[in-house]
């Protein structure tokens, strides 16, 4: 199995954090294998050991089956709404311990770098020196403060990373709702979701993807959120509403064929609905690790939902993965 | 076929609007079987005749072959945000008005209520004036302000309803986002069905089915908004992270026996899904009426995706409306 949906979150201390920016958020390793990400003084998360250390994550990856994974920032350290010289140093910084993390096993452990996304040319200079390095692909946030992924700067951004075949994994993040959300991890369950559907809508009704290379390869987390339950949604909208498809010049669900999703629905009847919908090509295995809403038992979903098809579970939990990544 | 879920709005004019507060919403009848909901000076949605009168409506009906429909507020006529004394006089004129808008012919078109809900015994006292003079049941929008359908107060409203036998029908309205949404009736596509799962979130997960009669009937709109296709995200939350669990003692998917849900979710594949996780006796036909974003060619979807299975097409195009509705 090839996971490309995993995170990391390096040891960052205190003081390194507060030199980078006064929101930058660092990790209190409480011993016994247990840490707490912190955003100044406050608990941010608590999280394990196999977040910052590559070797427990080999061993997590030896007992579950993983041959290969993909690892990426965890969202929190994204900076986006930091002043950009802060931001593109603190990127660099995280992608080279992203490779430090990985060094563990090379062959096994690979990481998508992170850019400075609200300065274009600082993003597009990161992710080539990042390419350079080793990174497999870059991940980014569903959006930048109030700009989408269909702003022309995030766009200049997108066609960057199809010129240097880089892979984009797009991550939900900095999510909508207000006070009604406090409980239950409710953003987590409701607002990402929604803010992926909203990503994959802003490139498919601007209509970004006639303008996009078709070598884009950008591949959205949880299964792209609501996106795929709703197209018929969208669809019908766009059918019979004029302002729905003023920028958008084909069906909306015509776009499928241009994103790709990862697996991460933890329903078979969610799974098959979403291969239906995007095609068994641009499902791709994610875990979502090391955090307990990603799937714990890894794999289990894929082949319970296509025990007795080997071509889908192939292609869904490897295949896919190696063509789009290049992996051997 | 039996409608559960379509709108109307009524003749108000420009000056019964104002005198009833400075945010309620009037119809500028443009002609040609055309006009405006405008709010105060702007325009809010273009709209046609079929939504204020209904003898148009019924020729409507006459030609989709819908034998009976269940109208209810268009949403912006909620008022929630009002003073509590206009808000309940306004409902108590919007719900005389549905019924004059039924009166062209009482046995086909039947109204749900609204209520002032800011206010839980004003709401309680039109619920029964409401049903005092013919109203099937009642419509909520699925929060209001910051107040989920957990709150206190709602579910006293809740009980309310189900002791006095009237269903109903939570429909999501002033939508979660922000400046990303302005374009494209994003609010409709994303945060709609976001708002939607929230409010049956906000039942689940605290607990409130623990504590609600089991003889409530609640359907929720557009399939229940994203809840069905993350039920699974939700699950696994709760299996894994305690504070998911902390006021929820089930396995959140086991509550869905006590929710329902129409059929407005456009897609086969969807739809399959949605009666595979609710249940088929859970799923009503609803048609969102008379927008654009409702389905244009009612019943299409439910004949196409059971067209081998005339169980399942009776049971939600008309058995469960009857049984919930108490229809003959």
């Amino acid at each position: 199995m090839i996971d490309i949906h995993a995170h990391f979150f390096p040891r960052i201390t205190r003081e390194e954090a507060a030199a980078a920016d006064p929101r930058a958020p660092w990790l209190a390793d409480t011993g016994d294998g247990r840490g707490q990400i912190m955003l100044g003084e406050a608990p941010f998360r608590p999280v394990q050991q196999s977040l910052w250390d590559g070797r427990t994550r080999l061993a997590w990856m030896d007992e579950k089956g993983v041959a290969i994974q993909l690892v990426c920032a965890t969202p929190v350290m994204f900076g986006y709404a930091w002043a950009p010289a802060r931001a593109a140093a603190w990127a660099a910084r995280m992608n080279d311990l992203a490779l430090d993390y990985c060094a563990a096993d090379p062959a096994r452990l690979k990481a998508l770098a992170q850019v400075p996304l609200q300065d274009i040319d600082a993003a597009c200079r990161e992710l080539e020196r990042a390419k350079s390095i080793g990174h497999l692909g870059v991940q980014i946030g569903n959006h930048v403060g109030e700009k989408s992924l269909d702003d022309p700067g995030i766009l200049d951004f997108l066609r960057h990373c199809a010129d240097l075949a880089m892979p984009v994994l797009v991550h939900p993040w900095d999510m909508m709702g207000d006070a009604r959300m406090k409980k239950w991890m409710l953003p987590w369950l409701v607002a990402m979701p929604a803010e992926t559907q909203l990503g994959m809508l802003s490139l498919v009704l601007s209509g970004a993807f006639e303008r996009l290379p078709k070598t884009l390869a950008i591949v959205f987390a949880h299964g792209g959120g609501s996106f795929a339950w709703l197209i018929g949604r969208v669809d019908n909208a766009w059918a019979h509403r004029d302002i729905v498809r003023a920028d958008c010049p084909r069906l909306p669900s015509s776009y499928c064929e241009r994103m790709m999703v990862d697996s991460a629905v933890f329903d078979p009847g969610a799974l098959r609905h979403l291969v239906g919908t995007m095609g068994a090509e641009r499902v791709l295995f994610g875990t979502d690790a090391p955090f307990p809403l990603g799937e714990q038992s890894p794999g289990s979903l894929v082949a319970a939902t296509y025990a007795e098809d080997a071509g889908q579970r192939e292609r869904i939990l490897s295949g896919n993965a190696r063509r789009v990544f290049g992996l051997g």
